[in-house]
């Protein structure tokens, strides 16, 4: 492994670690790597090494390469400071990512605390958005403090390029409230952006990779350690997982449902596709749907019984549309634009 | 093992089997079992036998005595008799709680979707109150289906009786969407009530144990099993883990934190004591706090600075207060009356 | 979940207790179900409650079926007794298969310490062999006490139908030597038996499923509890896990390597291949091996360097081999008849 | 964290590279770190970078301090210079434990299949013994391959001053068969050192830390990436876990029980005392345990009942003897001589 302290900006002592594994050679199942890019938290009056290094290692273990970034923190923290170090640390990692073995689409975000705030920027307002982030008992209503005046609370923030999201945090938490955590999972909900959220009982702020090198395992609840290996499995599943020659398919999908994603398609329930006039229209030349149509309902505000919930996929299935036919369905439906 | 079944209503087809372990003799350390009350789920229409005896199997490995209500559905399922068949399995294990084995104020409910909707109202409103609540994908934003006319919203219902509750589901439900549990989580946190949830990135609605037997893992993520092992070891946290002679203290607060119960402690921080008039007051009788308090917030409005997020028993013991001062002052505090 | 207990010879006070869930209905990845048959230990003087029903729970759990089988103790336990009932007991699931819900070639035998000598014999010599074994802390060396005069050893029995096995046991056991299980496993390595083995670092005989009920933590090392849900998988290995429509392929190979298995493969290594001269003399047939064979060892004390160990279905495909005449040749290897 | 690439032997291309994670300061809980000395494999013809750094990182994760051994491989692989670079690079570490943040008794190895060779060894010849050792897959029947003319066999060398061993392997290895594990592990047994291993069903050879970026999950049971967390939690338990103010006691016995330790204690069973001449002689002077003592086996060929495996301890404290008297029985015991 190898590792790079490159000075991102010395007047502001903004410095960003990259520990580099290798690809190929004996490592045949690894073209490039997936990326993390660690933000440590410590309330924008310092980055904390407890957050720092640990956090590479639990990522650099799974196969991932992985970058620390110190950014602005004390009398630099002045908004949009920190959130300028962050836009040129990921701008540099994908200026870099041929020659340090990275997917430049598949680089996640993880911070914690205030740099859980910063990554939460990130994910909703940066122009280099990180392709997923992981927040960790993360001030995701805002992070006002004197050292950083100006930044902006992250909840509001949340956008159809918000890529999906790893949210935990401790329920017990008397730091930064659990409230900040909810409400964001909550707003991503609403926005149909995919995310994972674990919450745990008790713990105390700031437990990091809750490693017994770290942090008392009887101040805590069990489970909570398991959210390192939890995020690197959802990541798996975001990013795709090793297999020979590179990553497979990611199995989880963009958009928490079909219903949220910015376009239609045959797997939007009955429900959502009739509630786009545009699409009633599209599938009233389908002869073996006129008799569905009649008993559909119309709008957003119909009936959401069971049967509004099933997919068009299987309504056509179901009444024995040619499959050829579907798939011309399926892209006639993909070109409504819809005013999301 | 012994089974029992019990013919609860039989004109509404209610039964309750109970699963019963024994205890003492070869088991030294089982003086008596926490245990749970299984809602299974079925949209009020039926109950699912997924949801049944597969969840009873998995707490009485961990060693609880374990219950399955088949509620009132169907025709029968006019509210509020499902609510007034948890009432009489509730009471009923509780008045055999002795011969049964079971502890009567550890036992928990644990319900699905619909019955999760059920499980909630009870955790909520019942009369007869679980001592914990696991929650599965339950429509707790209401169920008012055609069969089940009348059924509350369970979240506007969370009340100081509302005991620690285990909340899980998959974002990608279609069925009960995310947000019947997230919505429930923040009114929980705004209680102060304790919690723990786990919301996974995607799994069909109605997993149950995501046993193999039960569901095929392609179609979820490789977390959504552990909900099952978490929940056990949870309920250890609320209710006392096996010890010998007994179960243990509890590891899991009733409160979120000190700030969110009921009465003032030692442990609420200064910040909210100094909230109360009456606490305050108190407080002026301790010499050793006199400079701190002219420095310290004087209203709920305050400035929620890191210093007034320090707890009392922190600040007394570094002002020096002697230890039995600490514990009048502490006992002096929990008689204070406040309007929650 | 429905529960028989069957009295299988009431002068020896012999009884076998059947777990039964349902099969197909809502279960509809249930066809029939994998099954244990559960032996307690108690040095042959009692049958252990311990290891009766919560081991039958966490199988239960698991989607089997589970059978607890009381054999003859104390005054009863003269050998061969409790084999005697072992044979019935099994007899009897086999039979009841279909009316049961149970696979009859998916039956393992589950045993604990002397149970485990039960288990072990019943692995290895018994006429109802079950279909794969999971040995905890058990008696393999022989369980010769006064209430069981003439039990056999288990470890010189292994013999070509003994079934795969899953052993483990506490290195730390001061009541039966760790050595018990080394010596098993060492026997079933050379005889080619598949295994899996887990030797715990420290914890007291009769742990059972070491739940927090069963046994404090404290005096046992963490890994211990894994062995449940590791049989568990193993199981699914050995017989097929679960999947729409019944039990799919076994991954876990019958034999540890195909060197190991009765008969001859493609899978053999080249060196095994050519240490049988029948299968020397049907491989000249194969013009393109004419080079190879001339280099190749010649027999069982040939030297058993890195070539010698590749397949043969590697070399053939390797030496350009078409595969429908690779196919002939498995077929022809597979007839050849060893003197094992 | 710190890399430091040091050349131990450059005309054998000897290197080690030690990964340094910082003590004190933000980690109050770490006064120096445990450390392991990890020892590729690679057949003494290379030093496979797939059994190298990924390995290093899942201790690192942990808390641990990492060093990477590249020995003499290839021509240089000449018995004994592996060896020797081993007894280097340990004898530079514990020369620098201060410097580095390693507590020099708490060194483990970690070698996989030719560089478990190595390890074991280490563990059983070197003069700078590991204080554990981890070994995968480890060729310890010997490993003579041309390139290592000369190299020992591992199992016969166990002796007092081995370290206890964590082993693991598959069963289905067939580059080096599991066999050379389990003699080793019965070896280990005999000779009273602690030990845990866990033999896997089935893995290619090689798998190292089997996580998806290195090994294909298809190909190997589910259980097989375990051993790496499980070592953690055992090195854990050998060395004492991390607490604040440095590591607590160790919880895993240096001997597998308190009879194979190389003297006699309280915690020995009965019978391993009365058959010591001297240890009979020596409790003689406890009036209490005059009648116990006619009545007790008198040699190392006595029946092995389970009253002889009841501890002295134990025995000393049913029969009254006083807790001062019993520590003074404890002393003698320890200073009796034993022909081990």
């Amino acid at each position: 492994m190898h590792v790079e302290a490159i000075e991102l900006n010395p007047a502001r002592n903004v410095t960003l670690t990259a520990y580099l594994q290798p690809t190929d050679g004996e490592f045949r199942r690894v073209v490039r790597r997936p990326a993390v890019l660690v933000l440590p938290g410590g309330g924008y009056t310092m980055c904390s090494d407890r957050e720092a290094d640990p956090v590479a290692l639990a990522y650099l273990k799974a196969g991932f390469q992985a970058f620390v970034l110190r950014y602005s923190v004390g009398e630099h923290a002045v908004w949009p400071n920190p959130l300028d170090d962050y836009e040129q640390a990921m701008a540099l990692i994908r200026l870099q990512a041929e020659i340090w073995g990275v997917y430049p689409d598949k680089i996640a975000v993880v911070g914690f605390s205030a740099g859980g705030h910063l990554a939460g920027v990130a994910a909703t307002s940066a122009h280099e958005r990180p392709n997923a982030a992981v927040l960790g008992y993360a001030a995701l209503g805002g992070c006002g403090t004197p050292a950083n005046t100006g930044a902006p609370a992250v909840t509001p923030a949340i956008d159809d390029l918000t890529p999906p999201c790893f949210v935990f945090a401790s329920v017990s938490d008397t730091l930064v409230p659990v409230q900040n955590s909810i409400e964001f999972i909550g707003a991503l909900a609403n926005a149909g952006i995919s995310f994972e959220s674990h919450l745990y009982a008790f713990a105390p702020h700031g437990f990091s990779t809750a490693e017994p090198a770290l942090e008392d395992s009887a101040g805590m609840c069990s489970r909570v350690p398991r959210w390192v290996d939890d995020s690197v499995a959802w990541l798996a599943d975001v990013f795709g997982a090793f297999e020979d020659g590179g990553l497979g398919e990611p199995r989880c999908p963009r958009w928490s449902t079909a219903d949220a994603a910015p376009t239609l398609s045959l797997d939007c329930t009955i429900g959502r596709v009739m509630s786009v006039p545009a699409a009633r229209e599209s599938l009233r030349s389908v002869p073996q749907l006129a008799r569905l149509m009649e008993a559909a309902p119309t709008g957003a505000g119909a009936d959401a019984g069971l049967a509004a919930r099933v997919s068009l996929r299987t309504i056509l299935r179901y009444a024995g549309v040619p499959s050829d036919e579907v798939e011309r369905i399926g892209r006639e439906l993909a070109e409504i634009e819809l005013g999301h």
